[in-house]
């Protein structure tokens, strides 16, 4: 298995993506393309011990910056990490590409460089987010934020082949985000998508509210981009204020400090809950080829566990299985 | 100072509604116009001791159920205790009106009977957010899920005089939540609204991203009632879950039952940092009159706090000062 990975991609790159990549070839069975300025990958694999045949380097002397505009890899930086891994796995058809860089640089980049699947008007970004029960499947998280109902339809054909051939889940209950449970909520756009839904989904279980997110209601979620994009980022601001809150309120007091010790084993199993970096990163689906997305600050364990989860769906061959069961069914 | 208060609004109405109500009247110097069946109000009644003069009853033989569609209270019972509460208030001149019944019919029905203010098109919902700093005023949470870029502007406007007279925060910074820190971010329709508000707003500090909601990053918070309602319903949420799987850990060891107890006094403040019964309501704003929503759940102590809210509102004089600030302002 070959995966192409993107080593100016993230805050910590390319220091965390190379120590992530490292970590990755030692425990799997895994062959990695590494696209970056050459001597900056070189400084960096020089810290490490590694088997020297599972890393490759692909030199690329642009970086895509975390503030450029999404369409800066097309039309500007030619030569960026982002479009010289892409153009490179789909001419020697390596099996996927990983960035942690510019998400909208990498979606703009993928569907000009990959196009997209039959079928499917516009890519999607998933994420597996933890739920009281075990996980659901959020999407669209970014990716189009201009959405019509249609293309909500399609991420959910896809969210529907994903969870169950990638995270096992047979037959998933497909929810779509909305303001309230019945079919008359939200705007004229949801309730089209809901009714376009409710007659061509058989597992769709109608609207799931933003408070059900977390607690497992549905296998996946359905929504626009703009809108998933807000979800993720006010349930980390959340658990992020929520977690200063708590250090400077313990702190104020020696028996919570001491308390908190002896509730650390525990409080180890929530932080690993609200932990992006276990899952590592979001499949950017709709396009031609397997593509990776991780958090703009990816730890190097992050990096690993996103290779370990693209190894998963190159196993599954989730483009072939898309390619097959959607076209033809997106078409009203 | 003459509020009226909806006996039949919430989830665990009239009881929760009359204990809150009783306990206002006690603390506050307030007189309460209760709006509901008259027997349920009485037998409730006959529970507490409280100053009889402080509590008026008038009856109203309907109910607005929570799945109720919005426009219900307008046009098919007539009778509720949403629509004689508002046209009680309209007809007597009473101060203001609170109800936690359903959200949309209180919207729909004090749009109807109490009018607009002139320059303002839409109803907007308020709600103060607890944040690391101190509170963000997020508008609108539910209201409207049809906006216009002008919508949001009026929101802004409302918002700002709301913030600085009830809340006291002079010179509030305002910010557009939208799903990056560039003004190039977002959809159309908020790229519009940014370019309205960096025009019009002296106090605009550019786009707030949603992980930055809870950290007091600005002081109000504009965003379209769909977006709103999700954040305030992923938090909601989130924070149960949390709390769920915390309560499911810790009580897997008996050292962190002990450490739990001994943070107690601590984790208080954190709880009362995501509890929304502390403010008690959310302010309807661009309606001809003041109006308090409820949180469906509201406990009497809710019921109690958004009294206490509503009288704040009355003694700054809202609706006047937004009235002379507002006219004129928003044509383009």
């Amino acid at each position: 298995m070959k995966i192409v990975v993107d080593a100016m991609g993230g805050d910590y790159a390319p220091q965390a993506v190379i120590e992530g990549v490292v970590a990755a070839v030692k425990e799997f069975n895994v062959h990695i393309i590494l696209v970056g300025r050459q001597d900056e990958m070189i400084a960096e694999l020089s810290k490490y011990q590694y088997p020297k045949e599972k890393i490759e380097l692909v030199h690329a002397s642009e970086v895509v910056e975390m503030h450029d505009h999404a369409t800066v890899s097309i039309r500007k930086k030619k030569d960026s990490s982002i479009s010289v891994g892409l153009r490179l796995m789909k001419e020697k058809g390596y099996d996927a590409f990983i960035s942690a860089g510019n998400t909208g640089g990498v979606v703009a980049a993928s569907a000009y460089n990959l196009g997209m699947l039959e079928g499917v008007e516009r890519p999607a970004i998933g994420l597996v987010v933890p739920t009281l029960k075990k996980f659901s499947f959020l999407i669209d998280v970014g990716a189009n934020t201009e959405s019509k109902q249609e293309h909500l339809f399609q991420s959910a054909l896809m969210a529907n082949i994903y969870t169950r051939e990638v995270l096992g889940v047979q037959n998933p209950a497909i929810g779509l985000l909305n303001i309230g449970e019945e079919s008359s909520k939200g705007s004229g756009f949801e309730k089209e998508a809901h009714k376009m839904m409710e007659e061509r989904l058989p597992n769709f279980i109608g609207n799931v509210e933003a408070n059900e997110v977390f607690t497992g209601k549905a296998d996946c979620i359905i929504c626009d981009g703009f809108v998933g994009n807000i979800v993720i980022k006010v349930a980390e601001g959340l658990m992020e204020s929520a977690s200063a809150l708590m250090r400077r309120e313990i702190a104020k007091s020696p028996i919570a400090i001491l308390g908190a010790m002896m509730m650390k084993s525990r409080l180890a199993y929530i932080k690993k809950f609200a932990d992006y970096s276990e899952y590592g990163g979001a499949p950017l689906l709709g396009v031609n080829g397997l593509v990776m997305i991780g958090h703009g600050r990816s730890s190097p364990k992050a990096i690993k566990n996103a290779i370990r989860a693209t190894m998963r769906e190159v196993e599954h061959n989730i483009i072939d299985v898309m390619i097959k069961e959607i076209a033809g069914k997106t078409s009203p």
